[in-house]
């Protein structure tokens, strides 16, 4: 007997940032969710997080009560805390040796990108968390899962998961938002693919955070309060307000040109003397922050799906959204908004599937599958593009070219390209990929239909 | 006694094709001309060159007669001549080997980018050249005129140039078109500097044309009548019509990772021998093109200026355009169109200067020199970025992943990059470039009045 409740079940591996977002999307459109979770309970780093517009307005789209999480989460704008400047901005500026003899704080200053009134936003993690967990129902969350594997049969009415601890539970579809590491991408690659292989960028990160007073007495008022990138060869720093503007998130990035040992984690904790090294040529406000930083640190060797991508991000019903389809460098602090945008793509097609089901123009099985592809067309190419361009972004900071005198005209005739890259993320159309995306679903499903009349 | 006619007059230096439609454009807005080329007599190949829809548009506010002399010309639509379009594209294809068993001449589709309708004409350089001296009176031509200096004192009235046949030439102002061997950019950055120095791209290219009934026995209609890009590792053809579509332009690019000697000429007579030894595991079809070019063809070592680009492109009443300023590789087949936004913008800049000398507001070195300056504040950016851009998509276009199947999904999640870097130089609102650089002249010489009164 035919389901036309159109009611909707949906499985979502992985309770991160982006999972918890798209349940969100999902249970604000009736659609039953369940989370599943490997750790014993949800966890994030106290480090920031940044939102642009894009991944603002898409999360306004997936739900406004994300919006609402945000505020009472602390996010404040990563250049509107200044006084001086009403909307928010990156800015970069020269982090290395340009000084000018009578002030050798001197920085020069090279790209500013305007984002808009409260256009980007920077929060903690593990405030956004927070805010984010009290969206769900306890049992909505479940802990300890493991996934081993998918079971996925055109023949069967449910799609069946596996996890390490024995159990098992069903659902109509299966949202794989289970980071790089991801399991069901591998599911739904095959195993043995070389297609969503991780490698590692020869870029290690170390973020932390600081007091914002500490911060103020080194960079000043101005520089401290707003968003700013420190580029020279083979390095970059950057930094921006969190916790409503009381501390001061710092990142640092720092080339590698080894490889990373197999059997070393990717996660440790390092020390400030890794850092140093590679700075002490560097301007003397750099050196003084760097200074300034705690003597243990979180590192993380940076990863990413650049040299192996997977061709598709759907399979049957399961599909991978997230870091687990394109695990992107931190290039462009976009990561995390291009999981956002697939979120709203995916809530908004499954939407589309509970109409489609209640109308019965096509099983439940072929529905979600359509749903799915319609997906997978509209979000790799961009999420695709990105992982690209945080390499390329990266080349471009970090290019040695900042630190010899005879290249530093060539090194800034890439600035509009950072521009460009940089426009490309915050002015993109949201709106109108949903509704390509629908456009697509739509037809696929009446061509569908057609066929089989 | 001041001269407030308002007249100026302008020396070119170089009379290729951006210093001919430079000239046509100070013509038409009564300003008087002279070209100085230092050859016999002006000399093209008869190989082809296209102009993108940001060329065309300002071709026309240039001068409409140059529209006129493009169609006169020979110039056809890139791929409207093929009758199952109606617009102008662009369209990139396997050369490698993403063979199907069955069918070996298979060339996978990459990516096509439209120009809407005759928004890319090909036209051959040497049938454009004989049009563009049509326009001119024939004192207005000085051959034989190499230069080798220019002074420039702002308390004399006129800027003299020297020629190294022992005369001198005056004018109010000189605009440099003299190509990448540019000596009016050796003067304005001063001798010895090293910024401006050509250096090689590590490609070579080999353009010639062949019989369309010839290219159409190879490719099919389809193929042949519209510009392809087959891209394949190391090593990348493109071809499209030109000669009212009797005529295929063939440009063969290889990469040549040697060094190339500073005492060969980077043109010379090449065989195509040189060229089949790169392209021997390519797709069928490109290997029968490639068969049919004739034994002997011109080589260009490409050479540009990205490496040591000149911090402006302006020193008082002397300016270099085109080439001479931003000498790019060809691989946005946008390096004339680019000249061409310069003669633009310098065109209605020195209008604007007749203007203000008119109406006595500044002296003309004073106007001349802020002309110049708005010049390079509007042009040097997007031009720049253009020397950068071309370098990387030929970076792109000549992937080695081409040729590695684990990595063909990897080289396809750059296609985004090429098309974003097509649509930037194609959408380029050149209305707004000189509406923003006639703003920024006026408000400069708006401001020095002020200050001096």
């Amino acid at each position: 007997m035919p389901d036309n409740s159109g009611s909707l079940n949906v499985a979502i591996v992985g309770g991160g940032i982006v999972g918890l977002i798209m349940a969100a999307g999902l249970q604000r459109r009736n659609i039953n969710v369940t989370i599943y979770e490997q750790a014993r309970a949800f966890r994030e780093l106290g480090t920031g997080i940044a939102f642009n517009p894009a991944a603002q307005g898409c999360l306004e789209m997936i739900d406004p009560g994300l919006t609402v999480a945000l505020q009472k989460g602390g996010a404040v704008g990563l250049s509107a805390f200044n006084d001086e400047e009403m909307n928010d901005c990156l800015r970069w500026i020269d982090g290395y040796n340009q000084r000018q003899p009578d002030d050798p704080d001197y920085q020069k200053f090279y790209l500013k990108t305007d984002a808009g009134y409260r256009g980007i936003q920077g929060i903690r993690r593990d405030h956004l968390l927070e805010q984010l967990t009290k969206l769900f129902p306890e049992e909505a969350l479940k802990f300890k899962k493991r996934l081993v594997s998918i079971e996925d049969n055109d023949h069967d009415d449910q799609v069946i998961l596996t996890f390490d601890d024995g159990t098992t539970a069903t659902a109509d579809a299966v949202i794989g938002c289970d980071g790089i590491k991801s399991k069901t991408r591998e599911l739904i690659v095959g195993p043995g693919s070389i297609a969503g292989t991780p490698t590692y960028t020869h870029v290690n990160s170390y973020p932390t955070v600081i007091a914002m007073d500490k911060a103020v007495s080194i960079l000043g008022e101005t520089k401290a309060k707003a968003f700013h990138n420190h580029l020279g060869p083979n390095a970059n720093l950057l930094h921006y307000p969190v916790a409503n503007g009381t501390m001061c998130n710092v990142t640092v990035f720092i080339r590698n040109p080894d490889e990373w040992p197999e059997d070393k984690p990717t996660s440790l904790m390092g020390h400030k003397a890794d850092i140093l090294d590679h700075y002490k040529n560097w301007n003397p406000v750099v050196c003084k922050l760097i200074d300034a930083l705690p003597d243990q640190l979180p590192t993380w060797a940076v990863f990413d799906l650049w040299e192996y991508p997977i061709p598709y991000y759907n399979k049957g019903r399961v599909c991978v959204a997230g870091d687990a389809a394109h695990a992107s460098s931190p290039h462009h602090g976009a990561g995390a908004g291009m999981g956002i945008e697939d979120a709203l793509c995916l809530a908004t097609l499954l939407s589309e599937v509970g109409l489609t089901l209640r109308q019965g123009q096509a099983s439940k099985f072929n529905a979600l599958a359509t749903a799915f592809k319609a997906y997978d067309a509209s979000r790799r190419p961009r999420s695709q593009w990105l992982v690209n361009s945080s390499r390329r972004i990266c080349d471009l900071h970090q290019q040695e070219e900042w630190g010899d005198a005879t290249k530093w005209i060539k090194a800034e005739t890439t600035l509009e390209e950072i521009r460009d890259r940089t426009d490309r993320i915050w002015n993109f159309d949201y709106r109108g990929m949903v509704q390509d995306a629908v456009a697509d679903y739509v037809r696929s499903i009446r061509q569908h239909k057609h066929k089989s009349i």
